[in-house]
């Protein structure tokens, strides 16, 4: 026999008073594919909106595979959920994409982490396309913050864009980095540095601590060099070793002097306006794609179409036309 | 008072017949921002494609500024005409979507090519996006195609995005490099060898030809590392002086390799139905925007929605759901 869903008010309150089984479930229907489970979580969502907690700081954490962000993550949390902080772990992997697994998806690489009540950590959800994947993360995003959670962090692998859906959901960019100098080291993507807001050397311990100490003093270089960016911060280079909690809690103070900083100077709230603008465009992007590809009138048209476009015998402007008048008439 | 245009008939016809005059006032309305002239330009394009030539040959140009794109295009033209082959020579220049004026709209920089009958020269369209650039483009060179120009070079500076518009408009990529090594040096994007088909070590004279074996070794070397491409085609590394106009047959002789090897194993037209679909679903996604954000109701809907959307208090997917909505209604 199938289980009945709680229903839209239950996960509402439920949320509102922290119950991690009712956030879960929400978060699983927000990934899910079938419509009348999105549509629940719409209107959770949207319920939900009404009243969300405001005092809330996202962080998005991304460098290269091996850099050690999970015990990164698992050292700055731990330190967050001693001073009292409620701390959500959220992910967006593109590889998730492709391969319906995440390799983000390991909760018992943040063993200590998964077993406090004051945190809670999910996976990335998986989709079709990063765009989706993307979206979900932010979605399940506005779920764990109306439940309490009011240190948010976003891990991605920072290989590929991911990164830029990262950067537009959160408010601080870290970018973790190995010791030893160079991006082609890093294995980072060009453009990757130019984001962070601090850089944070890992693994600066035993007989790393000259190599991360020169990968400090590259980085320090480099980010001098960057054109001044919107939100008036000068880029941080820090090191630290996750592994034996040192200097974790000095990222920490760096985070939140950058917090004051952005909340004083007002860039906090337009930076978050922005992003707002963002999602909404790209939500109305994808919904109207729904829209348009899930018409039958268009799947016929297309249908024809296509193969008279791939061979060359019919223009895509023409094509476009035609299915694009299929689908406004057929409305 | 105002000229009036050809009717859609002469158009076709002369553009049939290689009518310059009627080919340039062609791409002018599809580069039109009115609506009546870009009905016009699709009517022309669509009656055009009913009966083009297929033999045409498509070649990418890009690379750093400085590299001496013109240069080479003018002599890769030259040689080309000498053998009685008609060019056209189109541009993607992303700035041209941000200023309105195109750093790639100087006729004068080739002006032995501009002077003869058996090329065509137009400078990169402008619009709002590198998008709508692009799709102008490629609309372009359905017409010149149509006017019997048999091998259209599209050139684009190699700093953007605008080369994977080109990539995915043209059979062959070929990129120009400056002599001496490393990436850094050459300011191009990280991405861009690895899309390259031919790689071309231009200003390749007098006292730079040492530095010039240097490049041609440093991107031997890297394009050793890549994985294979789908076109079963290994890139090459060329050298040429397209000012003393040494080594350019040789990169022409190359372009025909390589012209053989796709067209014998199928390739050619497998890269060109892949084009094709992207082309397809491109220019649907431009006109389904087009249609949702002109349409009243929707304007009136974000108007009203998108500042409780800023300061947080709907969500994105509640506000899109609602506009969606309106869209549905109102067509």
């Amino acid at each position: 026999m199938r289980r009945t869903l709680p229903d839209i008010d239950t996960f509402v309150r439920g949320i509102r008073s922290a119950d991690r089984a009712l956030l879960g479930q929400a978060i699983t229907l927000v990934e899910s594919t079938r419509e009348e489970r999105q549509v629940m979580a719409r209107e959770i969502i949207s319920q939900l909106h009404t009243n969300l907690p405001n005092n809330t700081f996202r962080i998005a954490v991304t460098g290269a595979p091996g850099v050690g962000k999970s015990t990164f993550i698992e050292a700055l949390g731990m330190h967050l959920v001693e001073q009292g902080k409620r701390v959500a772990v959220l992910a967006i992997d593109p590889s998730s994409a492709m391969s319906g697994g995440s390799i983000l998806g390991d909760k018992t690489r943040m063993e200590r982490l998964s077993a406090t009540e004051l945190a809670f950590i999910r996976p990335s959800p998986s989709g079709d396309s990063l765009g989706g994947v993307a979206r979900k993360t932010r979605e399940a995003m506005v779920l764990v913050e109306a439940a309490g959670f009011d240190t948010v962090i976003v891990e991605t692998v920072g290989v590929g864009q991911s990164e830029i859906a990262a950067q537009r959901m959160t408010d601080l960019f870290l970018l973790l980095l190995l010791p030893g100098a160079g991006d082609e080291l890093q294995g980072i993507k060009r453009g990757i540095v130019e984001m962070a807001d601090l850089l944070v050397v890992n693994k600066s311990d035993g007989d790393r601590i000259k190599l991360a100490n020169q990968a400090r003093a590259h980085y320090l270089n480099a980010t001098h060099l960057l054109p001044l960016k919107s939100s008036g911060w000068s880029p941080e280079v820090l090191s630290c070793s996750a592994l034996e909690n040192i200097g974790v809690a000095e990222v920490w103070d760096r985070i939140e002097a950058f917090k004051k900083h952005i909340q004083t100077n007002g860039w906090m709230t337009e930076n978050r306006r922005q992003q707002a603008r963002f999602w909404l465009e790209d939500t109305i992007d994808a919904g109207l794609k729904d829209l348009f590809y899930h018409h039958p009138e268009v799947k016929a048209r297309l249908e024809a179409l296509e193969p008279e476009v791939l061979s060359g015998r019919v223009s895509a402007i023409d094509a476009a036309i035609q299915v694009l008048a299929a689908f406004r008439k057929g409305l």
